[in-house]
């Protein structure tokens, strides 16, 4: 059987994963391209971005495996099997990546270092009152991997952390957790900072919208590191623009790359990054991948299966 | 017996520190000005940036507490006695503030955001390859509090720090350490970012100049965080503009309010911060003065005295 390796990447891209999937995968026939062998001879695709209806017409697959963590652009792309499983890429490096880019970002804007920042750009020598950590309630939403791991780190630097889910569940170390809608508008009450992690799913599209921020207490901050469709864009800029919301550190968008003469771009108070909070890593990834085709083809069960009606 | 605190305060400053230090300093009479007690009457002097000349003609005074961490300034003033016990301020509060900022510092280098902070005003979207933390190495100069308390507040965030001191000394959990001018080459060979927390001696004032750059790997970056004395600025310019260094990050300079005119601010590969590494609490601090002076009034031994012939 072979493996169809279905992505978007550019030759950078190509030249670390091509061999990172190749050592994770010895003796496996692995193809970039549909053309390099028959449709019935593909039973797995590993996915990244794929190119529109990469996937159809291939009578045996019985592995989609996801090479990004959010699955939600596939679940959107009516040309990917409904009825072949789908297996997101959850991989403790992109957890610890995620954690650090919240932490950054928690640390920034407790610290006052976007302020400082834009102190420097008008040579300004001026210091603020300071803070100290435990004084900083920050909320992450989505207590997923990527939202536990984020939670827990920030605990762990001596923030007050409260996590909150959609659903009800278990007990995370470290942190106090909260869980459906009617809890949400008191853990945004007190937060200083929200942090998003998410998943994209028809309950959680635009969730970030003028309600949300007026649940939020002045000069609160969001950082947004899960989806771009998470967040009205208007009426974000509307919180920051009457100086009800402090400072945005946003990494999606509803359109990426972020078009040039997006007004994010050159907002004071936002922060763009461009979708790095957690680049999946090739070299762990791909083993990750690997652990999953072995189990399909050992007839195991397989790991970080998505649930479609669910969404991720 | 009156306790006089000189500092230069502006009114913000002296409206969060009086308050502090009258809670808790109960029962003792302090005074802002020399002329609010005889001479005679004064034992104790708290002391910030005091004005020059401010402790001299105390005949009973027994005890100068440093509000500050950093004594370099009063060791430098021939107008302060120096046969009175001489005390620093040390605050865990402040060594988590300053642990804060040096691990933002190494984030923001590890994850290329200073580099997304120069695209976001280019409205480039390009993203960087990334590397976990465990593959960073940070070498920490100075173990003393804030150095011990930051590197091993890096090492517990994934990095992999080496702590150098000065003199040989004690085994710092979570990291490793080496001590003597022999070591230093060796450490920042291998340094990916170097964080600066050595207190400022003759010993160590403009120990980065050119021969510690080019004894750093190129691609490598700085963090200052102590003194602006530790740097020789021509020779970081010259360093960052021959692209052997990637970035500074420096909180410190020698004359502060950094002045308008200097380079530094509108360097591309600086990252100016107004000397708020670690600020003072003086909610806390103010305890912990409190603290000396009732050790002082008791006969007790005094905390963190200063050895005036080590200079810190």
């Amino acid at each position: 059987m072979s493996i169809l390796v279905a992505a978007n990447f550019d030759a950078d891209e190509w030249a670390a994963w091509w061999p990172a999937l190749q050592a994770a995968l010895p003796g496996e026939h692995l193809i970039r391209g549909r053309s390099e062998a028959p449709a019935e001879a593909i039973d797995v695709a590993l996915v990244a971005n794929p190119p529109l209806g990469a996937l159809q017409g291939l009578p045996r697959l019985a592995l989609i495996q996801s090479l990004w963590a959010g699955v939600d652009k596939l679940l959107a792309d009516a040309t990917v099997p409904a009825e072949v499983p789908l297996a997101r890429m959850v991989d403790p490096a992109m957890n610890d990546a995620m954690a650090e880019t919240a932490l950054w970002a928690v640390l920034g804007l407790h610290r006052g270092t976007f302020a400082y920042a834009a102190q420097q750009r008008d040579r300004v020598w001026r210091q603020h009152p300071q803070r100290r950590a435990d004084e900083i309630h920050v909320a992450v939403l989505g207590l997923g991997q990527m939202g536990r791991t984020a939670a827990q780190r920030l605990a762990r630097n001596g923030y007050r952390v409260t996590g909150w889910s959609t659903r009800a569940m278990a007990v995370v170390e470290g942190i106090t957790t909260a869980a459906g809608d009617a809890a949400l508008a008191e853990v945004l009450a007190s937060a200083h900072i929200v942090v998003n992690l998410l998943p994209l799913t028809p309950a959680t599209r635009g969730i970030f919208g003028a309600s949300t921020f007026a649940a939020m207490p002045a000069g609160a901050s969001l950082v947004n590191l899960a989806r771009g469709a998470h967040v009205v864009d208007t009426d974000l800029l509307a919180a920051l623009d009457s100086g009800h919301l402090q400072h945005a550190v946003l990494d999606v968008f509803h359109s990426e790359p972020l078009p040039v003469e997006h007004p994010f771009w050159s907002h004071p108070n936002i922060t763009v990054l461009p979708h790095v909070a957690a680049q999946t890593d090739p070299r762990s990834a791909a083993v990750i991948a690997a652990r999953n085709v072995q189990a399909l083809r050992q007839g195991q069960p397989l790991a970080d299966r998505v649930d479609r009606r669910r969404g991720y």
